[in-house]
């Protein structure tokens, strides 16, 4: 299958370059009957909207979705839905001067090496804004995932060395950062403010929750639901690592200390006394909170002089100018969510067919 | 589509539960005209199997495959290829008497919430026999991807705390803990024999290396290989994490340390200065190695008694008898290694329709 | 996976109801640097556009296509493209009075009863307008595939018990018809009018060949090149038969008349002295020309007075307004090859992929 | 998606070549909990089975089927089931002498012209031998299906010019030839062993029916029920049409003569007064019975001299030895059957997801 599609029962192919005319998304097999309105799809874009606030980007796009197809009388038909944001603000002028160099850290020189050939402007299809549609989608399937009783929350959980400790969802999206732990809120902001003045950017750790999960949600064995949400999540821009419960910590400890004991609720419900699986056994969901998080690297687009070559192989000095985010990860918070939500709730239709 | 095929182009079907008949895989789309010999199978085979070494389980298979169609006179055909194991240590009964508990740290659960019904014997359909196909599949992607210059090579990097700092590929075989630093091998295995003596067990990382692989390769935007190789190993069993070149590490650095240097070789070729991005920008090959590493659990199947429930709700006392690997990264190393030739080998086919 | 894409390596994802904002298409998988304007494109849906002719339905729409992606300074990227047409001529008003009626024919009532519900406006979803996304694709399938030689033709065979005879390509596009024998043409035009002033259709049917087809294109065992055919032709709205070669013919025929006679041609090349077969062997190209046909019902929707119920059970009495084609053959024609278009695209891109 | 899998959630990849080991099949996603016995896969097997009687080839094999994963104490686990036959019976060197040369009628020119090579005992991979994996994953189908009130009976309808005219369910596997029209038996045997006495073959028609298919299972557009089974009868050996409903005959229709009226029965239930659609409407299931035909052309073996070319190009007199069905037609209805209940089990399956 070509590379743009995602999703087994509740799909979505994405498609749209940063500067061309729109960016969009077709979700093919979202039930019927679903109310839906376009502000629900609208909200959801606009936690991802550049522009929000100081540390982010500031690139001013209204991206303003239209629902061109799928939704008819506020529900769903059954039918593709295919949604549409125009690209406004593309300035692309700024990227006439540097369109034959390779700009560090991006996919310029591997997409003329694939595909000859390139939209230059803005990174084109290799864009961060290619994850408009992404986000349109999900919100679609947050509305189901919601009448499910499955809630996704999405958190900056480190900046550079800085991490958040304490988890207080009511705070996320308080401050510009989205960071869960008030004490760390003004500490992150002044790293990012700090490496933003030097021209420089910096990383972080976004960290996702998904609360509400009955057991049994997964499809082994090479579509589980951490192979699947690696994939969506390791399909975005920038992000270098993937881990599930403890993740890497595991790796320094013995099975004695990593096993999750179970136990008996006084309801009769089987549960686990801890949850270092991070809500999954042998990638099926085992009624525990799921967790995950992405490693973001720091943002390629920097302000200060970097050495590159252009196409022809001349070395080149470049100052990237336009308009980016100095860290990636407080815009990335609603676009890893989307990515969690998707595959939920593609698992949730394929557990409809089960069982005979 | 149902969750047990794997690839585009070179795809793979697993079938097959611990203690059943037999476990394989159907290989349909390798091209016609490739020498393959049984040998090149069964040696791969033959470096995944159990009871290699004092460091891992001795169950005793002999492993040995049956190709059962698709290659004809020492080559394929270009029809799918049946690969076929039996099941011959098999020992069911040691598991009778647990049939009802949940091992911790096992899907024994959640295969019981997700189809209400499982072969409880060995782990069925959840046990890392299951990877027995993708190893014998991968030997045929493996010759594949070694016609065209690219070789693969994982080892492991680290055991519990014990971490190999030099890579020394000549090293790797010839220890039993397939480390590549020989000044830690002996390390490593102490560390090993000690958590099994406690009736413990360790986790650990093991790296994966591709060389000689050309720029261009990956299929943007959900087909990226990162993405890819983060499904294909978060689909083994036991993993907790997934890393690409500097992996975690890039959280807490700069853009201006993260980026890499593109340079002009003499030769005329673009290349990278440092490899902090492990060999992929936006998800396509860009020349340099491939760098990938999975984060692996202790072993969940430990001797010491443990606490856990029965199917009913009630408590139990286990203490798992079998025989199980203490650590799972020695085996682990053929297994990684099988993953990242079944995405390669797919992104080199697919490569081949990308332009007009 | 979902309904509404078809293809493997040249994909295509349709979307879009006849009377909701817009219809469209998202292509992914087509190769990168191919020269295609908005012309191309723009030509074949004008090929399928109602109201050309007294014998083809009056709806006037213009049907301009607007490229969204993919299309860079006059070149495919390699990206998905995405191609809309709006909705202008829908007179949804005029299906207000029938909303909750059954039309004979229709998918009304097998809407309803799959998704609970429907955009009852001109038949939503199941309109005939869902193929201008199909035709719109095609058009860049069609360009790859005259690169390589290969051309697709299609033609009005028969309408009612009218047939065509003498096939000559010149003729097709010279009449409202398009049927390719001069001496017909009249005839099958009168036949169409004739029913239309009684209030009522015709069937017929439509015939498709390709030419220029190496040997060796076509994918055993499910994606042979006619069950692909069948799949994509019989997809369309009204089909209800599908004919490779002799089709139906060769049931009465012996195997000594049926099979094609291969023979060496003066370059040596290896040819067959007949094409019962169609071009195809085994479902793979054997050189010679493709030949299919489809049968095409009379149009469901007609101005004489039917007998129906509505979504409550009560008998009603309906006479379709709107606009509609009597006959549906000369617009199937360009939809037709359309549809054997992206069948052939797809194999030639499969085929790379077939010899080591 | 290589050519070898059928179906999207229940899904089926076959293999294996006529005289190579085994030939079987891989089922993934079929439900858990699925009482079923080796014998009611047999039983389907023995259906199609060679030498059945004398108008039928007299290749004996058993074709016993081994189940090697998937089921478990008699019921289905959701994980993937794996079944094998193995070839007995291959009597290869009949083939040996004309290895090189190419049977009319056959693959093995195209074969040849695909992937360079084949395997030319018995026609490899595109042997009919193929469907004992098809018919093997129906039968599992099949007992779904039931399950849930529907039931799909094949029939001869045709050999040569005699049809069947009255169908009449019990007279179906009474007689050799699986006519339904106790009056034409005898007519048809007649025919078929005056053709083989010619050492000639002859066509035919097989008509499928399914009853108890409640509305609204089919997923358009491409996915339209209609589209999926031209696809998968297409997809098998010597077939050159199919047709739903009153097929071609339609296309000498008007309108008002095809639209099937609606009315309500007493019961309340929505029906309609003619079946001339087949069974569907858009694609979807209405309720009535679905009804497809396909044609089946004269076996391309006979034992006549015929004139081909051998690889090189060198002209060859043929006389195709081995064991042939003079009419395809009697044994086609078990694997014809097969391809229906693959197509309406997975809409089945899928028809759980199509609603909130």
């Amino acid at each position: 299958m070509p590379g743009n599609s995602f999703g087994t029962i509740f799909r979505i192919t994405t498609w749209g370059e940063s500067h061309g005319p729109a960016v969009g998304v077709v979700l093919d097999g979202c039930p019927a009957g679903l109310e839906i309105s376009v502000e629900d799809i609208q909200f959801e874009l606009d936690r991802r909207r550049p522009g929000q606030s100081k540390i982010t980007t500031q690139r001013k796009e209204p991206d303003t979705v239209e629902i061109l197809s799928g939704i008819f009388e506020g529900k769903t038909l059954g039918t593709p839905i295919s949604l549409m944001v125009r690209n406004t603000d593309a300035i692309s002028k700024s990227y006439e001067d540097i369109k034959d160099t390779y700009r560090p850290g991006h996919a310029d020189f591997t997409y003329d090496a694939k595909y000859g050939f390139r939209d230059h402007r803005g990174g084109g299809r290799s864009s961060n804004r290619e994850t408009v549609g992404r986000v349109a989608a999900a919100a679609i399937a947050k509305k189901i995932l919601n009448l499910n009783g499955i809630h996704t929350y999405g958190y900056v959980k480190q900046v550079g060395d800085v991490v958040a400790d304490n988890i207080d969802l009511d705070e996320i999206e308080k401050n510009i950062v989205r960071c869960p732990d008030s004490n760390k809120v003004q500490e992150m902001i002044e790293l990012i403010e700090a490496v933003r003045k030097e021209g420089d950017s910096i990383g972080g750790v976004v960290e996702v929750v998904s609360t509400g999960l009955q057991a049994g949600l997964g499809t082994p064995v090479f579509h589980k639901v951490d192979a699947e949400l690696a994939q969506g999540l390791m399909s975005l821009g920038g992000i270098r690592g993937f881990e599930v419960g403890l993740g890497f910590e595991a790796t320094t400890m013995k099975g004695s200390q990593a096993n999750d004991v179970m136990y008996t609720k006084d309801s009769g419900e089987l549960r686990f006394k801890t949850n270092n699986a991070g809500g999954l056994l042998g990638g099926i969901t085992n009624g525990e909170d799921l967790v995950v998080r992405i490693a973001i690297k720091p943002t390629s687009s920097i302000s200060q002089v970097q050495h590159t070559v252009d196409k022809s192989g001349n070395p080149k000095e470049l100052r990237v100018k336009g308009r980016h985010d100095p860290c990636l990860c407080p815009r990335a918070v609603p676009i890893a969510e989307a990515m969690v939500n998707l595959v939920l709730v593609d698992q949730l239709l394929l557990s409809r067919t089960t069982r005979i």
